[in-house]
């Protein structure tokens, strides 16, 4: 599956972020790229709409979508159809339970390593 | 800082594998791709050895290093002089604990999230 952009960008003088992938199998993966395109379909109701809040393609962003429908047993974003591109799109209650459980990931793992983080933090150059 | 190739590609029967980057400000990462060479110096004692491993020119894995030792407080890699190119590398004791805090990570973000990947499991597709 390709990758969405995904970094985001902490602040200089923020603490280490952890930023989770998900390998779920040899192909296929789950990361912050996808999930925050999910949840700007969510937030926005349009995949275009999405796709452009992430500097994307209409055509990269609908890729992401399908290939995403296909990894899991059931799609995450309904289309409605003969919208022509532009038509409207909303997240299924699965494709929110996949985010949910995605971000409670990335809330677990932080919390079960700040202590290993703070020491990676430690020992960075001064001032960078 | 530019990124390593990272993805380690879990066997298709494999439960889900969280890949971590650890996001340290703005500019500099720490991910699977960096450890791994870094594991990889201290295996063949050699950058070059350890980037043709990993696919890599010489001149891409000594940036890498560079970087490295750059966003630390002192060198995760010491470098014997006039070896040009080919010259000897070792770990220092500091990049070792990097390599073990990254490591410590990873073993501790996945234990406690576990149910959630097991969930994750359970939802995706069939046959994939």
């Amino acid at each position: 599956m390709a990758r969405a952009p995904s970094r985001s960008k902490p602040s200089r003088s923020a603490e280490p972020e952890l930023s989770i992938r998900i390998d779920l199998d040899e192909e296929d993966a789950l990361g912050p790229g996808k999930i925050r395109l999910l949840e700007l379909v969510r937030e926005h109701g349009s995949i275009s709409s999405a796709g452009r809040a992430m500097d994307m393609s209409y055509r990269r962003a609908w890729l992401l979508i399908d290939e995403l429908n296909r990894t899991f047993r059931k799609p995450l974003v309904e289309t409605q159809k003969g919208g022509g591109g532009g038509g409207g799109a909303q997240l299924t209650a699965f494709g929110n339970e996949v985010i949910r459980l995605y971000r409670a990931i990335g809330v677990d793992a932080t919390q079960a390593t700040l202590s290993h983080l703070q020491s990676l933090q430690r020992m960075r150059a001064i001032g960078r």
